[in-house]
């Protein structure tokens, strides 16, 4: 982790990300502060229900979120901007030494997590855990959006095609310059081989991929001319793209360039038109060695099509749809108090607002499987034996990270691991079946009680 | 623009800003350089056809593209890091020295634009302008496609409420941080009137907005005693938020704080339930000088059907549906060589892919209105005199920039001043009609003309 520190938030520094922050989380935090009213409390952050057509979602995004609680900070050009704002110096100075020194559970990148399951429990005096709010929510849910994206179009090309490459193409539409670099992150969690983000490769380590645009092959009086130019250039490792002015022609003078040089160009890039009719053709045209790449409007959807439709190719490069989880551009996480401290003891905590009603408390979710397969997960409190395997684990413990965090890869082959174990029906791209969340007893009285309790007390 | 330049591309530094490309571009440009083939070429950046439900497009992101084209650099981590990818010292060398010289033209922010009329041309050496590609989309890009949609919102607050307050909520559910940023400015550009972003404050010098969440509700043993706490701090500014148990309970509950510690609360948020019920229900408990605020799922949709349902309220929090453009996530910009030069004389250019046909040439828009409303566009060459108004501007010449940016407010009031010059029917949030760009006879003929030459080449 250390060694993209620097530049962990989308380049954010430890100093600026201070104010990526919610005025009112600082409003509230103020408050807190003046009204000597700091308690613990332990923060949630999850998701009500699944995005359209999703089944499960990959959790992603943990490693930027930690490195956020561990080094964020006010700085001075931060603090006079504060200071201008109308905030008091007393807060100033109580942010100029901000550090985390709570406690924070979560769940591993990499892992399947179900609709009200938290992803992470922050614990820690109400003063520093509110001012989180803001960008974990950003972080964790981005990532695992897009991860989770990446994880269907891996799952439709492992189930129905032959487990191609995948690329994520999709930086030029991302939206800003984080978004194109922590969706090459996830995507690669979710399962995609590389990026073609040239930044992304370098701060996250992944493989980076790159050919040429129409623009390489119009620039030259022809086409040919162009692949020549190329192949001259990059020799073995050229992809030419064969579709500016007719794919089929295309991919013919392609393969002349090829003979012609003597060189065993890599292969071809189709961008537009019937993608699945024009790949056979050119699979047909084209020598077995010449890989077929195929990219515009790549997404599970298309993929899915494409290989009923009896589409051959070596390789994708899904772009827009995959950088802004087109189909569904947000998971909609929350960050919700479950508990609070009050007499010394952490008591559970909930709100009644209409239609978002949360589970009071600290959680753990249970998963249980049969023939390694996850059959149910089981929500319960934190301090309850309800069996099966932990999901949460401990990743700070009085502000220090007791939590070992794995490789890239490693979490990548943990994503392949839960695509296994999920039922098929629940990894379905459209109408997923709904994987069975069970609330504990515990859980369930728990809520049942803290609901009463805050009734009579509004005498509602 | 100097004072926020260090961090302008969402804390994206000079040298880290170079990297932010595909891998192809690298690619061609070192291939460029290696077939000395560096003509000049312009590229056309825009967009095929509108979002979904969309009439126009507002144009932003322009002062955060030109300070990248002028400020992009390669540090030691960056040349280093693509040295380890294999390019050779000498391409490493000529991008440690690398500069734009080149001219830009542009839509200034603020302005509607239409299918297939430039944002924005880059005329260059294609070793240069090339490069540019992946950022330039990612943040104008994105930057429209959020003032736009902000200026739906803005559109149906003037037509069928009373031009309330907006103000943008969304940086937890935007794609990272510099789209939270991004949003921030490009919605305010569109119309909103501030944001709860405080780094966004703190950058673009855009109002920032905050009261309370439900957690400072729950942290105390009962509603009343936080409502107490809050105005102890607050006074006047109190903002109360009080759906955390039951509406109209709370809102009672912070009349009767208001009356008994004798501060005139500022107002009161909802954020759940039937809204537009509740607000009516409680503007009838407040008196007049408590401020009704509604957020929870505000777009222009929303907007529309609050307004209708009878809903009162004297500010929202637009949020998801904001800063993801939640409805139609992407503007699908394209940057696609339109000109190149050939024997000494720029040339124009286009591919003839299947659904993917651009004009030839660098380009004008002009513009025609009556009666102070915008009638119709039309797309010319750029060496063509057609009448009305020119929508493009010089921006950089030689590499210089020769523009002068207006303040982030005038932009906002350019915006204003559109909105009011577009046909009623093309601002249509639902099935708007399409606003009529004609293509000039110049144009025509060109396109015509290249096209032939180039399936007479193809043999096509």
């Amino acid at each position: 982790m250390a060694d993209h520190r620097d530049t962990t938030f989308g380049y954010l520094s430890a100093e600026d990300v201070g104010l990526f922050t919610d005025r009112y989380e600082l409003t509230m935090l103020r408050a807190y502060r003046e009204s000597g009213h700091t308690p613990d409390g332990t923060f949630s952050l999850f998701f009500r229900s699944l995005p359209t057509d999703r089944g499960y979602v990959i959790a992603a995004g943990l490693e930027q979120a930690v490195a956020y609680l561990q080094d964020l900070s006010f700085g001075d050009r931060q603090l006079a901007h504060l200071r201008d704002e109308g905030f008091p110096e007393p807060f100033l100075e109580y942010l100029a030494a901000f550090e985390f020194t709570g406690d924070v559970r979560a769940v591993p990148e990499g892992t399947a997590v179900f609709p009200n399951e938290p992803l992470l429990e922050v614990t820690a005096p109400l003063d520093q855990a509110q001012l989180f709010e803001t960008l974990l929510l950003n972080q964790v849910g981005f990532q695992s959006l897009i991860a989770t994206k990446a994880a269907r179009m891996r799952d439709v090309v492992r189930q129905h095609g032959d487990d191609q490459t995948l690329v994520d193409f999709g930086s030029r539409r991302a939206h800003g310059t984080d978004a194109g670099l922590k969706a090459a992150r996830a995507a690669y969690v979710g399962g995609v081989d590389g990026t073609s983000n040239e930044a992304a490769g370098e701060q996250f380590g992944i493989p980076v991929f790159g050919t040429m645009a129409h623009s390489w092959v119009q620039s030259f009086p022809s086409e040919r001319a162009a692949f020549e130019a190329f192949v001259d250039v990059y020799g073995e490792d050229s992809v030419l793209l064969v579709d500016t002015y007719d794919t089929v022609a295309g991919a013919k003078t392609a393969l002349e360039v090829a003979r012609e040089t003597g060189v065993d160009v890599r292969g071809v890039r189709l961008d537009s038109g019937d993608l699945a009719a024009l790949s056979t053709e050119v699979r047909e045209i084209l020598p077995e060695d010449m890989a077929v790449f195929v990219s515009s409007g790549v997404d599970e959807f298309f993929l899915q099509e494409f290989f009923a439709d009896g589409g051959v190719a070596d390789g994708f490069g899904p772009g827009t749809a995959l950088t802004t989880s087109k189909d569904a551009p947000t998971l909609n996480p929350v960050y919700k108090l479950v508990a609070v401290q009050r007499d010394g003891e952490m008591q559970p905590s909930m709100k009644l607002s209409e239609g978002k009603v949360t589970y009071p408390g600290a959680k753990s979710v249970r998963r249980f499987r049969d023939d390694d397969s996850f059959r149910r997960d089981v929500l319960a409190r934190a301090d309850e034996d309800v069996g099966g395997e932990a999901v949460l684990v401990d990743v700070i413990r009085d502000g220090d990270v007791v939590y070992e965090f794995p490789a890239l890869d490693e979490i990548r082959e943990r994503t392949f691991d839960t695509l296994e174990k999920l039922p098929a029906d629940v990894r379905a791209i459209e109408r997923p079946a709904e994987y069975p969340v069970d609330v504990s007893d515990g859980l369930a009285a728990t809520a049942e009680r803290v609901q009463s309790e805050l009734r009579r007390e509004m005498g509602l």
